[in-house]
């Protein structure tokens, strides 16, 4: 049994970890923090785990949480990551970041979040299906929610050399901005409506561009993202506008799904689907649903997908991570559909 | 391996039979039927089951169900499972019917649903935490998803000779009308709104009453119920008026909960809330949240209950029998929280 | 033209006096106040309101809004109108209060909300539907949102003599808890749930007493609130429980209509409907739905009733009190209909 | 008085146009037509209309319409409206249609909508904002919703000469799919869900490409349109790309606000807001907020516009453009907020 711990467990990530390790025939939460709630027991802040788990919220050290724990997820803001993982690192255990710490180079990093970083260190990028190398990694840094939606969504294009341009244009659910209460959040204000925000500035894009430029190098990227009326859920709506010498020569649907087959055989998480990828599909899930249409004008191609913001888009993700670093099947404990309708 | 058969896949209590199994570590769907859909593959119907489920709808005959099936769930309409049931279990296979054929004495389901019932038996009403007799029955009648939210309230306070009236008001998730579109699930009547149905005749009263005065043959009860914006879930308040000889002297909070506390001691998915319960806290899963508090009027006791009514309220509650009836822990594939937030 | 000045302008019912104000032919609203926001636009707060308003939140002294306003609205918290009312009385406006602070009693009042009263005066209680008198009034206390619709759904049963015992149980919007967010408010924990709050003793009860047993004095109530998942209503299902020598003697649906008629023959905000009443009917009106149907238990009538909290639940009913104390027609400015779909 | 009928009211349309016309001091609804309903009250269809309109559904010649309306709305499906239009026009009534049969040439209708023109004549496109001409016309085409909101968003900057190719990315409230029950808009469906449909063919593109062509002939215009969990509003987000000369050179904020500010300065309904537009700042209401960001990357300006659908983008605006043809002032019965919260 692989030992779990959950570093800043009082928001949506780190309840989203327990929920799902409920599910894992071999890993188990064994210790869970927060400074502020040690003593408390976990089900006092998420009463959906009533019964479920014992366990209370702690605050030991580093060494003695690395002694307990086998992999420890760090589910802290960014910027307070980077004060755990290297202890942590140091003292023996894996580590699933899910902040934001890991996932840039340096200077990318503290440019995009204007901070200096304390204490770097290389980590591979935790999106299994572009990154094979997760598996023999110490430190993985789980991606954001938008970008796992995506860079799904449109890998093969970019990587067949399709794409010149892509317009990423998202609908979040509202969980992504966490379990405090805001005016965003505010039922009358986001109920009946649609809200865009960063609409060009958003800190997931780097990691966009570090990814698809990784397939090819010259693809452009942009990004607006939405609140929807969901508590879960990211469709993401990728514009995809084709090099001048596919313009009129957009391979067909076949051939298409050719490249998205190919791209994802080994993914078992992605699945193309019959019509579009709806939310209530994915809700609890960790699968990342995708479908495409090539625009008849023979510029575009729209790809479509959609994902569990909290599952896919971190908590799940981290734990298919953890399944790879610890030689677990990837799939194990996350084998299950979304609770649709 | 239990080898399940569901009888009627295609609506939504079929397709959360089949996304509940998939959780389920002794038991897997073997047979899902539906003569309109004979050859489709069941994710074309549920897409959330892509990958999930490789089954496809069948339409066998009853030996063919029962020759390749332990156990058959009957997931049809009132009035259509008497065609399926006696014959299933003549055939040596054990019933769960989540009609409403097999819930009440043969006269009281006559006037109720104002049709002649062509095949009676007598069936154990599959509300485990009142009836451990279910494990070793061959048929069991699953309640109705109001009924068990309503009567699990306030058992036992019922029980304890406390209670001379109840009303219940009821509001439920529109998932419980079905898979098919109407007026009352469009969208733009049910968003922003709450509507009440059925004020004073729902058919599932009479459900109530057996149980309730099975526990004290005088109480009266009077059940409304609603429907909310909200796919899943039924919040129930119970408006419980105590006797004459408790008024103004109803028993403090310690030892009400001292009743529930006993009366609940052995049943798993009940769960008594810090607070008040939460449909969030039950979403998808098989847990019955309660709570309660004492009117300082000296006459009444509200009493709250949430369920899920796909997972409680109907599917889960069936796999719940399914697992007495076979011997199987009464929780298994069923241990898992609410899908919160 | 009247001129109307609102105390407290930077909530959802100064917001929504002065949308409703923008319809109104014979009244202009020319001063709103807010200390904190004092020469903020108010389209900054509102921006709604863009276009509409050209004022700016003001912080004058009484005197100097006595002096530009013929009617004040206060639209301040209980215990901070008592502050204003009486200084305006003096300075010679007239007042609708849309606080607590003067709908009831002194010693009801203290018992109710924990507070001293700093400056009581008689009051008449808005509900005009009930209190003729208001017409003749210089200070009108605009009743509580739940008081409105809970004791305009029975009155006439009330009134009638019919009834021994109403259970009260209500379906809210989220807007009647305000502008500011809160955990309950937060859109995770409100959307796809129901939420029941101060289940046996909401500060509301004493008003819903205080009306109807002034038409009946014996007449038992309770009552319990609820939040949905709504912006705007309050859904009310009155369970009505008939004195011992109405049961099973019920006058018929025709009869009690006939109450309905009569006790609303001059009310011209009251709708009796054909099914059944819908929040969506009445959003942004300041309409009153309502329907009934008798239980055939015997015992039993279910009434219900519904309204746009923020309308006919407060600045809609503040507007016809004005209307009606300044000599105007009751519906000047207030007659249209609901937003729907 | 303007005496109006509408042809068609038993949809979402013709119900808005009733709804709006109750506002309005100088029209009034005079003859509302549906064969299917002829003789019902209509507000046995439209409940919130009760009490607000006498009028019932009548089936009368174009003749006798004619004779006793002075303008008529044709709110029937396209393919419907050409059956009304010319002999209204003939039999001398005005008419603003709010269907699609004359917003495009002949050739261009008929290859979008793949069916044959009955009775095809020269209307103009009632968008008031970029067709001043509206005020002598005796037929208006009113414009599809999307094509309102996406229009309005960026003409400005398409009239300026900056643009080059925009990516049109809309989220739709339900109601833009009519009265009927449909799986899309099954509330399990849509509840917490987006969906995107026809994403690369909506037949609102050719309205688009025709109006922003005018302005700028060479620009590309790209259109998904997605409905997401409102009953209410249209948000589009332009993703508009800057012509080579401008990339890296783009017009700063101020200089964009004053293309905004002048292009719009005769548009009462035109409203740019402080931070970003909302569908609960326009819900009920004949406006349009609108807000741009220039992207930082010097190639990307997005601009967001929120309408009501069924107001700006159906029924209130068709009274704008009565107001325009009969010589009222143009905001007339429309000078009023959206109902926020």
């Amino acid at each position: 049994m692989i030992r779990i711990g959950v570093i800043g467990g009082s928001g949506y990530t780190g309840g989203e970890l327990l929920r799902l390790l409920s599910f894992h025939p071999e890993a188990e939460a064994v210790c869970i923090t927060s400074r502020r709630l040690a003593g408390t027991p976990v089900d006092a802040v998420h009463p959906h785990l009533r019964k479920i788990t014992s366990l209370s919220f702690e605050s030991p050290s580093v060494e003695e949480i690395a002694g307990r724990c086998d992999v420890v997820f760090t589910a802290v803001p960014h910027g307070t990551a980077m004060d755990w993982v290297p202890d942590l690192l140091d003292a023996g255990a894996k580590v699933v970041d899910l902040s934001a710490d890991y996932r840039l180079p340096l200077d990318v990093f503290e440019e995009t979040y204007k901070i200096r970083h304390k204490a770097f260190i290389e980590a591979v990028f935790g999106l299994p299906e572009l990154h094979p190398e997760v598996k023999d990694a110490d430190l993985v840094a789980n991606p954001g929610c938008f970008p796992t939606g995506a860079i799904l969504s449109v890998a093969p294009l970019v990587e067949a050399g399709l794409v010149q341009r892509i317009v990423f244009d998202s609908k979040s659910g509202i969980s992504g901005a966490g379990i405090a209460p805001s005016d965003t959040s505010h039922y009358p204000n986001l109920a009946e409506n649609v809200k865009g925000y960063k609409l060009t500035s958003h800190r997931h894009v780097p990691e966009m561009v570090q990814e698809l430029r990784r397939l090819s190098p010259e693809v452009k990227i942009s990004f607006t993202p939405h609140v929807v009326p969901a508590i879960r859920g990211i469709l993401t709506t990728a514009h995809v506008f084709v090099k001048d010498e596919f313009v009129g020569d957009i391979p067909d649907a076949l051939e298409i799904a050719g490249l998205y087959e190919a791209f994802y055989k080994d993914a078992p998480f992605v699945r193309m689907v019959r019509d579009v990828p709806s939310l209530g599909g994915v809700r609890g899930s960790n699968f990342c649903d995708m479908s495409f249409e090539i625009d008849k004008s023979g510029e575009r191609i729209v790809a479509l997908s959609a994902i569990d913001n909290l599952v896919k888009g971190a908590s799940g993700q981290a734990i298919q991570n953890m399944n790879l670093i610890t030689g677990l099947d990837e799939t194990a404990g996350l084998w299950f559909p979304g609770c649709a309708p």
